[in-house]
């Protein structure tokens, strides 16, 4: 039996991001035009599966709601992957949501506020582009926090993602992995570019320069926070093609083994039958 | 020269809706098969044209913004426009809302309220399913206001959306205009397919009782709010493959229309290239 893509890419010991390939194609064994057929693919079926999804929260005979956590330096592709594998399904069953520099209302709260106000309801695809993960990434490497605050981030975080799965919410967590030559290359682009200059930020080249403490801050990260029911993926993302195939597979394998059925009619079908030949 | 579908379709004079096919197929010359065709061709310049108008609204250069109205009744396809025609683009530059029974909250306000929190941001394409035309619909059928409120919204309505696009906003109305013929044959194929029962609700029928007051309804709504810069649209729905293709082409024609171009950079290119190639 072919081992699962989720099991593959998951995260689950202490690791060293600098050792990892970002080139890598786990699990996919094809090259970029395969992976094109094969998103198209995965993409029917989870068209089909987001709708038993949507079809139960809509109906309220379903908790089920699932969260997609995008992460990665800049230029990684959690953009792309918004377009490229949320597009795939019904818009009006996502909600998705790209988090920026905290407003003065947010700091006034504690870092997890505006992330519980944007999880997805029941039947929904959630989809955070940054998260609360950025508290304990920026807010390590830019010391917006004590060290104490930060060490007590990671578990509240824990906590917060266990409340989340026991309501019935399933998260899936990509860290898109790219090294500093695939990032260079990629501003680079943006700036021959003028259709992608609206991409760029003048701000990325001072992040860029503390590369090594994000990897670092990543690093601790996903190691404290993966767990059996909300395990960190390493998704190698130097190849937009394999990053988008894995994403989309990752969320493939999670609704597939959801179990999802069409929700029961609320109604008797024959009476209702009867009272629609009449009118 | 080919006129637009969009003054093709556009209500201009008082209607009675009685008198309109629904199974039309204005402004389109081919079959079903070439309707999808056509549909995809679509596709492909209004993913262009908004990634455009989402850069816009990104970089903070234009208060450009598109809003998509969708009215019609039970079954006439507000909910495969958005999976069909907005799902064409990528769900990043879009804000949809499903405007339901207002809460006790919506009710202590004016009922354009919660219509003004839900318009899209600057670079936004918004797609309202039902909408602040409820409030003259079910509003006037049901009489959920008196006389005097229910004329004193039209006026508001228009003043409202007048706002709206003079502060950088276009607004698309598509009335999606089906007959009570093709209403039955839908609810009796949600009743037949138990993957369509979520759809399907019994308080449909209750509405359906009073389809020609709904009309009536509609045709002063379409008639006393329609206009220039916001004209409503008589979109045949009998077919859902037309229904698709035409409202794919009235938001094409509008974005065409409003002359979208890539932001230029708020830096120094070179510069930035140099500070690049250094680190």
């Amino acid at each position: 039996m072919t081992q699962s893509l989720s099991s593959q890419l998951a995260v689950t010991a202490p690791i060293d991001l600098s050792r990892y390939d970002s080139r890598a194609t786990t699990g996919f064994d094809g090259k970029k035009a395969d992976a094109k057929k094969g998103l198209a693919a995965i993409g029917e079926e989870l068209a089909d599966l987001q709708e038993k999804l949507f079809a139960g929260g809509r109906a309220g005979t379903s908790p089920a709601r699932v969260l997609v956590v995008l992460q990665g330096m800049d230029t990684a592709g959690k953009g792309g992957i918004v377009k490229h594998v949320a597009g795939l399904v019904d818009p009006q069953g996502l909600a998705i949501t790209s988090f920026k520099k905290p407003t003065p209302e947010e700091l006034e709260h504690d870092f997890l506020w505006r992330i519980e106000k944007a999880l997805p309801e029941p039947g929904m695809i959630g989809i955070f582009d940054r998260s609360h993960y950025e508290d304990v990434l920026i807010g390590k490497v830019r010391q917006l926090a004590g060290p104490e605050e930060i060490e007590r981030r990671y578990a509240a975080i824990n906590d917060f993602e266990q409340a989340f799965t026991d309501s019935g919410g399933v998260i899936i967590k990509c860290f898109l992995h790219i090294t500093t030559d695939d990032q260079k290359q990629r501003l680079a682009a943006r700036l021959e570019d003028p259709a992608k200059y609206w991409k760029y930020d003048s701000g990325d080249l001072d992040e860029r320069m503390l590369w090594d403490d994000y990897q670092r801050a990543y690093a601790v990260a996903l190691t404290r926070c993966t767990s059996q029911d909300a395990p960190w993926h390493l998704v190698p993302s130097g190849h937009k093609w394999y990053r988008n195939w894995a994403v989309a597979m990752l969320l493939l394998e999670r609704l597939r083994a959801m179990d999802l059925r069409w929700p029961e009619a609320s109604f008797d079908v024959e009476t209702e039958k009867k009272r629609l030949a009449a009118l």
